[in-house]
């Protein structure tokens, strides 16, 4: 029997630690049996147990997130991606910093925000915050509306594995079919419709909404309506920024990371109300 | 002095093997000091050597990608996502068995294609192939437009670590000031508009063009249009899908995924040549 020097097992373990840190962290909220990494790396269900329970360890001591072990012959591993609340008060304290800049301000009070939501290590952040919120929730979609909303429906699905979908303004003909959905603009109190292909959300399905901003809540609470039109559940509705503006807000329940203040070319941004309804 | 046992010695690497992994995964084309890793993890920089050389050959014999070894005071690793021309086969082979669905089929030669660019593993998939394409380039920017390119760009513009930006087919009140190109759009020789924010672009940005899906080339060559008025620099141009009919195409270099033939209710699908373009 050939037997292995110390050196040569070690090698064995490293790349095992490595492929598998890759592996899952690329599918996160999937399960993996044991026996696939078994298979992947020819090496003993006991060795793989072994790696689990190390790579584990490091995953909890670094904030990386949970990876959980469900035993018996359906078992296998699954890895939960979360973010620590130290982590994400960091990451909000950025956003403010970047948020809270005059230039940003643009007539009428919107504020320019575009190039956060088009950095793809500021989406990942926002992704894992939202994410963390709902680690334990059965969320089947992400729903977002066109355009700004697209990146953070798209960075939360991929923490959580699942599709999202897009609701737009106008109809598309590359969407086939469509539920049309009317809805009173909470800044404008104009009547606007918005429509999401029939075939996005199967019926029952546990929504969770994303956008970038919310003013009056006009929006979101369209996306609600629609929700309820393909009768399916609605999760929680999470927003990056939420207005400070007056006005009758149609959406109660929610999360948002920032609170901005944007009047009289001025720009300023606190945080929102993410510590209490994610991390008390 | 402490001697350390070797399960000790053994967990201090498998911690920092795990950790490195997912640190250099969440930071793609970015380069780490070594002295970072060094303190991050108390140790010395020959240990972190040592874990570079187990990393770099794991990811290369997984086919993950290349980390760069830059020697010198301002020298550090940098991690360049690939993937393997036989992986990247699979995941266009997957696409085409998905695409080549008569449900597909929208009346006009249009094809359906929004649950597949709503499933985030299937977007981090063509993110990977188009970044393995510029892996040596050096691109500043991903370029889109609303609504459904948008999904590409972010998964691209993930692999490669810059910002993506979206050009409109509507001006928002949020983007500012813009700039407006027209252009014929190719299906249906009319004359359309597209903005993007000036704040979007710095002069002589290199830009990489995306999009879902590409008829007559009239969006693409807009948006190529577009980049001549930041007088910034073309990289090149990817699309997922390319349909197959035909008409004078404006775009004359691209890479696509797949050729879409979409006529009479059917939906054929074969691959595009990204082959010839990015494995050749």
């Amino acid at each position: 029997m050939h037997k292995p020097e110390v050196g040569e097992l070690k090698v064995r373990r490293s790349d095992r630690l490595i492929d598998m840190t890759r592996y899952l962290l690329e599918r996160p909220h999937t399960l993996v049996p044991l026996t696939f990494f078994a298979e992947r790396y020819d090496s003993a269900k006991s060795s793989i147990s072994e790696d689990l329970t190390i790579l584990k360890r490091t995953f909890q001591a670094r904030g990386t997130g949970l990876l959980e072990t469900i035993p018996g012959a359906a078992g296998g591993t699954r890895f939960l991606p979360y973010i620590l609340k130290e982590e994400a008060n960091q990451v909000v304290e950025t956003l403010i910093n970047q948020m809270s800049s005059n230039t940003r301000y643009l007539p009428g009070g919107y504020v320019y925000m575009s190039d956060l939501l088009g950095n793809p290590a500021t989406l990942r952040q926002i992704g894992r915050i939202f994410a963390t919120q709902y680690l334990n929730q059965d969320v089947d979609a992400v729903m977002t509306i066109a355009t700004k909303g697209v990146p953070i429906a798209q960075s939360v699905a991929d923490f959580l594995n699942v599709p999202f979908v897009i609701v737009r303004h106008d109809t598309e003909i590359t969407e086939g079919s469509t539920v049309n959905v009317n809805y009173v603009s909470g800044s404008s109190t104009r009547i606007e419709k918005m429509s999401l292909s029939k075939r996005s959300l199967k019926p029952d399905s546990n929504v969770l909404i994303v956008d970038d901003y919310m003013r009056g809540g006009g929006t979101i609470g369209g996306m609600m309506s629609m929700v309820d039109e393909f009768d399916a559940n609605l999760i929680g509705v999470g927003v990056v920024a939420e207005s400070t503006a007056p006005g009758g807000r149609a959406v109660k329940d929610y999360t948002s990371l920032m609170r901005v203040d944007a009047e009289n070319d001025t720009v300023i941004s606190k945080p929102g109300n993410y510590l209490e309804k994610i991390f008390n």
